[in-house]
């Protein structure tokens, strides 16, 4: 963009020469392995093309080789012999990223962590499984035994647990246990290292913060230990309100109520529930809505917060008959979080959409203040979560995108007004935090699990290999 | 008290003729019920003797006769005779209330609710039970089907539910679902009320805060839906503090930590540990401690949060073993809260306490700066818990007790610099509460439910019968 011309800078990529190509086809030996080129560019993409300023740069990224380790032995192998041969290595998992996490910036291999799925094992409340396990999936088998994950993307049906601890950071369940990174949510991780003889390490607790969003850059997730929910009976419950500021206002006190359980509380502004397929046709005309997440048990209380701020329940159906049969209308976390955005975007292309965070002390105020700035220009999508032991409100606004210029623009003024930006239309782990740095505790690990920087090289920017 | 004399100001007893009494008791039949002076006096009394204020005033207060209804229709039968016979009746669950809430102002009928103790239903997540269930038989009840009660007194071992929602606020739980005032933690309540043709209503949702700590005198609860927790594999655990600062902030840091599930924090300052009976023996000298309730799966968030803060756990076992056989250490619940208190007692009789809600903004501040002012007169308990939202830092301080007038000046000291003060020295609804008024919900309620004032008379001392 045109203020940061830096972000778009990315090394050049390691031309894979036919020889050392065949001496990694060889070492692979029994590795199941691609270079397919339709294979090789759809592993090579993710979903990127969210962002337009990603979508023009992104597009032709490519890996070399596609590489789909069975168990940690073979994941071992391929990085010993990148290692040995210097050829970098992109971790992969479903690909549902939307701002380039699992694109390849230098070629290399794409290793997609996809048939490593079992669960290792489960305890009352903790789960240790396979980084490839899809999430569903995962939700799925815990199920019976009466636990399910504590959060999960609206890209839940698609994404593996390992893609979304290495490329996210929160979503469905963030308004009760917070984000990923909250300490707590992220039991262990066991990771290897990228180097000749790879190391495994076991990630405990706060350790494990060093793999959570750093988009694959500091090691190879390879099993996670997760803390789960109790399974509660959800409903999938939407309200609608008259006005905008009631809807955030709804949303907002219902976060606070720590006595009604819930996991999902997204407030939409009208026309954006327009946009939702299926759902929409349900929904009244010209309301704005909040979509919600509510226990069961918690139904009565709901009702009476419901009562107190205006609004009125429009719909209310089981929530998991409708995961187990999506055929109608979707599971409501499927038109939540990144979600909204994708709808948004079938409806109208111009679309794109911010990710911000709003001051805790006067978050509604500044909503309302974006919202008489840019109007029509940014319809809002917020997401009401904890992080940091706070409320905070989220913006997930879309934005009708008209030149990279003027997207700087709208940014610039939402961080001169105390709106902090994770940026997703860069591509490094550095200008997409809303410090412009990567945290701490990511630099330093990255000189022990990737030494050689051949873990995506360019995606953490900052980054200089020593052994290099 | 010297500076609030109206405080002692009680009704004459309605002198219960003899004449009226033999009526009373021809009129309740077979309906189980007593004149035995050693019964009445039992039943009449709570632990008001927690206030030395109140040990004094509230000590000869007695019913005249116990009546204990073995269901509905006794309830209603017992309560249309008094209404007739113009006696006063006062609603009495196991009373474990301390300050004088089942204590009987103006005579007249107890009506104990100890034999109306059934399960009505359960469902995932909910529970309707009679109001003199026992807590901890409840427990033991639903916990077989994977859930437990969201919160409870450190009394849960004799109270009942009935007399926790009439007469508590909040407790053991309350560090994660708030207050049994915030709206969703109590799903309804079945009310009696006292008249000659009582009527049945059911209060649901946010109606039932007009019975919730009203002390029985806005109508006389029969049954509770109740909201409850997941039954998680609860960890009793104490970590120790090199100095009360560290020990408060851990105890705060924890309360805000939305991806650590617990069940109760409470920082306790030297020398009230040593005052903790057989769980003494297992605490270092000298040092502060914070007990805990952490759900197993989250130990791992919990260590690392202990880490940082430089504590130590020095205790650490399965809190439901110790719940079924507490003959060594008790249940860490029965140190805390009213029984850290109980316990001082035990060791010094002119222990009492205040209980205290230290200001949001700087509450850790405020209660250095009430250390540093009373120092050893008032030794440090303080309950992290939620409320309306925030994570709020009760104190439930210790006091030695020298006179009425320098509790007062103590009292009267924290309000002062913004710890707003539950007195539990005074005998009435109005001067218990912070803000010296009965919340507008129940005095308005009270027309309905007790239009002739009937409901333990002088207890909401601002309430004129309009029929009276």
């Amino acid at each position: 963009m045109a203020g940061h011309p830096e972000v778009f800078e990315t090394p050049a990529a390691r031309a894979l020469s036919e020889t050392d190509k065949l001496r990694l086809i060889e070492a692979l030996g029994d590795i199941p392995h691609s270079t397919d080129k339709s294979r090789v560019k759809k592993k090579s993409l993710d979903f990127y093309w969210y962002s337009p300023v990603l979508k023009t740069r992104l597009a032709e990224m490519r890996g070399d080789i596609v590489v789909t380790p069975r168990n940690e032995a073979d994941v071992i192998q391929v990085v010993s012999i990148c290692a040995e041969l210097q050829v970098p290595v992109t971790v992969r998992g479903a690909g549902t990223g939307n701002y380039g996490q699992a694109v390849p910036l230098a070629g290399g291999v794409i290793l997609d962590m996809i048939e490593m799925d079992e669960v290792v094992w489960t305890k009352p409340g903790l789960v240790r499984v396979q980084a490839g396990k899809l999430m569903l999936k995962l939700d799925r088998q815990i199920r019976a035994t009466g636990w399910e994950q504590r959060m999960f993307p609206s890209t839940k049906r698609t994404a593996t647990i390992g893609g979304f601890v290495a490329g996210g950071s929160g979503g469905v369940g963030s308004v009760t246990y917070g984000v990923l990174g909250d300490r707590g949510n992220i039991n262990a991780a066991r990771v290897i290292t990228c180097e000749k003889t790879p190391r495994i390490l076991e990630l405990r607790g706060d350790q494990a913060n060093a793999v959570n969003h750093a988009y694959g850059t500091t090691g190879i997730i390879t099993e996670l230990e997760m803390p789960l929910a109790p399974a509660w009976p959800w409903r999938d419950v939407v309200v609608s309100f008259d006005g905008f500021a009631k809807a955030a206002e709804f949303g907002q006190a219902l976060a606070l109520s720590d006595a009604i359980v819930k996991k999902l509380v997204t407030p939409i502004a009208w026309p954006i529930p327009s946009f939702l397929p299926r759902l929409n046709e349900q929904l009244p005309d010209g309301r704005d809505i909040v979509i919600c997440m509510i226990a069961e048990p918690s139904m009565q209380g709901f009702a009476d917060l419901v009562a107190a701020h205006g609004g009125e329940v429009v719909y209310d159906v089981d929530a998991q008959s409708v995961e187990d049969d999506p055929s109608s209308v979707l599971p409501l976390y499927e038109y939540t979080w990144n979600h909204t955005t994708l709808h948004a975007m079938k409806v109208d292309k111009s679309f794109t959409y911010l990710q911000s965070l709003f001051p805790v002390e006067n978050s509604l105020e500044v909503v309302d203040q974006m919202i008489r700035k840019f109007g029509d220009e940014t319809p809002m999508h917020l997401e009401m979560i904890r992080f940091g032991g706070q409320v905070i409100t989220c913006g997930l606004q879309l934005v009708r995108f008209t030149t990279e210029e003027r997207l700087d623009d709208i940014i610039a003024y939402h961080e001169a007004n105390g709106v902090a930006i994770a940026n997703p239309h860069v591509w490094t782990l550095e200008d997409g935090a809303p410090g412009k740095e990567v945290p701490a505790e990511q630099s330093i690990f990255k000189n022990h699990a990737d030494p050689l920087g051949l873990l995506n090289p360019g995606k953490m920017r900052s980054f200089r290999p020593v052994a290099a």
